[in-house]
């Protein structure tokens, strides 16, 4: 790949969209302070300030008086209302839209319904829920940017296309991205449901190299290394499920035994409690919502209960793929999240945190973190609304000279 | 971390790297394509040719006469002596030092004598040793730019420090970087041994996003996503030791069994060729040099004998990982290298291409590549001279703004 040089009539975009997000991570910032942040002239501040404040995209929030003798200078800070940017999460048991105003802010959230497995069903069934935030949340429609699709892979990027995702069986190489586009007449954004996951924790503060692990109907990785989005060659990043943790643990469907996906399923962790005494026998494990009742019952159980050592194990299995990622790529942090972990969590953290002693080998240089969103269930959407917000506004080195 | 945006004066800088790059990828070049390629005017690129030429770091290499109209071309391309780099492999069992021309071709090289395990005299010797190797290729002193040392992990790249390495049980904390600076008077950049060799690989032109695999006294991942080298939080990437592929394999000093590294060390093979009777007993496995020739012995009885389903063993456990960090990441290849490649290759190779076969999860995307390095026994160290090239002369966006 030949990097492309810059021609200096170029450059404009790029800084507009550094200054811009400059303001977006100190939430408020003077003219001088971005000059300093920034390295940029305090002339080509003010410019740029000025195209800013036109487009409706940062707002003066009254005046700091400095320590020193000084006049007052005018804090800048986002216009939340200056851009929406809609996310949608596919997940196989629940359909998720969010509509985020400029800062990252939730201002209407819907799941979608459910009723066929129909794929074109659906979609229109988003399509619908997108019109529906964007109504309930008062937005001036010609603000929102942009639709986010937070999907499981494997995806084709180039093509907008979900190509085959093990959990959702009549999904077979859908255009999801220009189905939907073709329906809002808004651009879309396609992006596997981690990625966007960890998109949104990037959102949310989390910096520089972190792993996010998805605890749902699969589990999944994102990843963020040096404060950047790794997507990998066709942004399939994050397929972790067929890591064996346990040799003698439950047959998984591509044939070898204890992959993490498989042995952090509730059918399995339910049928454990069954086999052990914890939970009485006659629940069928084929019925997904018996399943579910008897697994959030599990997880009741495991707070200072008899179940404790069914969700150690699990912790301890997915400590295992844990340390062997941070140390793969030398993280300094895990924020886990998705479906399954608030009910996970009272145990689950902890457990992780023990396993991860000593374990991380980079120790004696820095640290290694153990954390749970603070997004809550919808962090897929919120994410996937995110990376609108990211390919609208954030400086990325490849606009320079390319625009 | 608040990107620095670009003032007009101060581009300069990264266009000349721009150009210089996109030269040094192609081969030859002309104006016209130069500016084709980068998107920069054609004054700026004749601009920015003379520069170079001025600086000596490209040169006119005849002209190119063109289907069209127009007057020949003169094509550019990088002039092998207008810059070297000095590259330092500090492997356990033997320290390499190789002198490289700007082109990135080894115009010198030399091992490092290895009389005692002081650090401070090993030291001494590989500051001599890039004395011989300067002296050895005639390059003029004042156009070798700097040193770069390939060291094994865990490494303090702020210190320059390496800092306990497991199979360097002398070695703690040692101020490695500037110890070297003083003794050379030379720029000195310490990294990892496993991104060095990555590094030399994308040098030697592989691209998009692969994992080099080390396999050595211990075994490494180096790592190229999406065309750039990933280091991680603080450079120390790559940590794939204890990843465990076999729970009934050897105990490990970490106190689990069967951790990829090591149950890939020669010593181990080498056992379990005694046990099935396919080296004779009485080898003594704490003497190093008696292990490596029954180790290398072993290698050749792999070949269509009665030693090779200990390495294809061997494969299908590496393979496993590979697969694992392949899924993580998306990538699209493997390159295996280090001491232990070249005698495993004829088995090896094959049988971990035979393991990975429908293991790749994103397959239905695009494929996943086994190869092996085409730069042998030197790849660390030629890795690490490629450290200093890239620093000295790639083009970095994190430089716009910050010159």
């Amino acid at each position: 790949m030949v990097r492309r040089g810059t021609n200096f009539d170029r450059v404009g975009d790029f800084n507009d969209a550094v200054v811009l997000d400059a303001i977006r991570r100190s939430e408020q910032l003077s003219r001088v302070e971005l000059a300093e942040a920034t390295g940029l002239s305090g002339q080509a501040i003010s410019n740029i300030a000025r195209r800013l404040l036109d487009a409706g995209l940062v707002r003066e929030a009254g005046r700091l008086r400095g320590a020193g003798l000084g006049k007052p200078r005018t804090l800048l800070e986002l216009e939340p209302t200056g851009r929406y940017a809609a996310g949608v999460h596919l997940d196989p048991s629940v359909v998720t839209v969010v509509l985020l105003d400029l800062t990252g802010g939730v201002v209407a959230r819907r799941p979608v319904d459910q009723g066929a497995d129909d794929p074109g069903v659906l979609i229109d069934g988003i399509a619908k829920t997108i019109e529906d935030v964007i109504a309930e949340s008062g937005a001036p429609r010609d603000r929102v940017t942009g639709v986010g699709i937070a999907a499981p892979g494997p995806i084709d990027v180039e093509r907008g296309v979900v190509v085959d995702p093990p959990n959702l069986s009549t999904w077979h190489l859908v255009p999801l991205r220009d189905e939907l586009r073709e329906r809002t007449g808004l651009p879309v954004v396609l992006d596997k449901d981690v990625t966007a996951a960890a998109s949104a924790e990037r959102w949310a503060g989390q910096g520089g190299s972190f792993l996010f692990f998805y605890l749902g109907t699969g589990v999944g990785a994102g990843l963020v290394v040096e404060d950047e989005l790794v997507r990998g060659s066709s942004s399939n990043v994050g397929e972790i499920g067929h890591v064996i943790v346990d040799p003698e643990g439950p047959l998984c469907y591509c044939g070898r035994r204890g992959c993490v996906g498989e042995s952090s399923q509730p059918r399995y962790l339910v049928q454990q409690a069954v086999e052990t005494g914890v939970l009485a026998p006659g629940i069928d494990l084929d019925d997904r919502s018996a399943v579910d009742a008897a697994f959030a019952r599990l997880c009741e159980l495991a707070v200072d209960g008899p179940a404790r050592a069914i969700v150690a194990a699990l912790a301890t299995r997915i400590a295992k793929v844990v340390e062997d990622i941070a140390n793969l790529l030398d993280l300094e942090r895990v924020v886990f999240g998705g479906p399954h972990w608030e009910q996970l969590a009272p145990v689950f953290g902890d457990a992780v945190r023990d396993a991860l002693t000593d374990r991380f080998l980079v120790r004696a240089v820095h640290p290694f973190e153990v954390a749970g969103t603070a997004l809550g269930a919808e962090v897929g959407a919120i994410g996937a609304a995110s990376l609108v917000l990211d390919q609208t506004f954030s400086p990325n080195p490849s606009l320079v000279g390319e625009r």
